[in-house]
């Protein structure tokens, strides 16, 4: 068995995201999966071969590139961000455990990407300045009381939120949900940012406060960052050439209370 | 004011892991900071400027920067990984707040890294496969009972929990004062991952549960993964040109209790 499998991810969009060793483990690969979308950024090499699939189909895309790479091919599935959050390294690994014997055997690699937590706190600012946590909105895996259970924490431990998949048009409901569940617990005025399809032409950044963040603004392309007790906003001048600054979204490294 | 600063994350150190955008930015700089061993990464173009500091000296050296930056210089300052993640981006943030006024008009510009937590995941397999949180478990910046605080959030709220800093000569006993505070919480059979200079000559990654984890073996270079409950690991088997393959250490996308 000569085949293999690199996990790659691309980062939040722009080609200048993209790490060389996400580049090369793309150059060669003679067969390339993913969700639609993130194949359509690629450009692919002569003789390669895309093979496209929907966005809830994980598991299945997970085998087909396992099935692949035991058949010898040199097989790169690819995610947007980090392989390795809220994408597709999981899926690959649970299809190892529950699958075919040899797949165990398969020489398989995961190149690690930005992730949109990454790509949003560094066009914020320094969000993520301090202790952190990412939790997946979604509840099509897991249920609603646990990720109830995970905000709840993490507002007592004070830790800054990275909130992936924040709403589509089958979850309509979680954000806001998620929004209400803080708000008994966070101050008013913790800062949140909306961050959407950074890196990308559609880009588009706005900023709340935990009392007046809209849920309605996100959608699947958003990652919503609520900031800890500390975080804070840093007022920018307006000058002629920049009129309207965006405030800069930070947490102190330094912190006093538990 | 015509400079610029730029911060930029390195990632964990292997060239191929660094972006394109983190390149240009390096390219395009006049004056380049950072602690030495950064610095000591890169290769200075003809007539680019490196001002080397000390590993503690991060306000100072953001203040240097900003006031380079502020005399008309391109001014890049390093990170390594991420430069929003315990590093560089939130000790700029903060020399701007409480400085010179006319540093709130500079243009400054975060580029993204790839984490010590994201390249430890990728070699590992893919921990980080559902919702997971980063601690710092230094205490030079906050008392070491928030860090307690949050190890508890954390544990409770099932979290897959990053580590950074987990010790060094200054902070021998931290570590283990958080798998003992774990151990009360999580079961003992937790997974937990020592990564150790991730892409770099002297890689060594350990894994050891939860109960026989030895807080001995981190050091500086150090990143520990612990587990969430449902995070496990993979057995692979021995082949000639592999004998000894570490097992793949994953949590699974999908989540049943609260």
């Amino acid at each position: 068995m000569s085949g293999r499998l690199v996990i790659v991810g691309l980062g939040p969009g722009a080609p200048g995201l993209l790490t060389h060793d996400a580049e090369a483990a793309l150059a060669g690969a003679s067969d390339i999966l993913g969700y639609g979308p993130y194949l359509a950024r690629l450009s692919p090499l002569p003789g390669q071969r895309l093979h496209a699939s929907g966005n809830r189909q994980e598991l299945d895309r997970a085998r087909a590139a396992l099935g692949l790479a035991a058949s010898g091919k040199n097989v790169a599935l690819v995610s947007g961000g980090d392989s390795g959050v809220f994408a597709m390294a999981s899926a690959v690994f649970e299809a190892i455990e529950n699958g075919e014997a040899a797949w165990r055997a398969l020489d398989v690699e995961v190149i690690p990407g930005i992730t949109a937590m990454l790509a949003a706190s560094a066009r914020l600012g320094a969000p993520l300045g301090h202790d952190f946590c990412a939790i997946s909105l979604s509840d099509n895996l897991k249920p609603w009381s646990l990720v109830e259970n995970r905000l709840r924490h993490a507002a007592l431990g004070d830790f800054v939120i990275a909130l992936y998949n924040p709403a589509s048009r089958a979850r309509p409901w979680q954000l806001g949900a998620a929004f209400d569940l803080l708000r008994g617990i966070l101050p008013p005025t913790v800062p949140v940012a909306f961050a959407q399809a950074i890196s990308r032409p559609e880009e588009r950044i706005e900023i709340f406060s935990l009392a007046t963040a809209d849920p309605e603004r996100a959608d699947m392309r958003t990652l919503v960052i609520i900031g800890a007790r500390a975080s804070r906003l840093i007022a920018r001048p307006a000058l002629i050439e920049r009129p309207a600054a965006r405030p800069w979204l930070y947490t102190p490294r330094r912190a006093s209370s538990a």
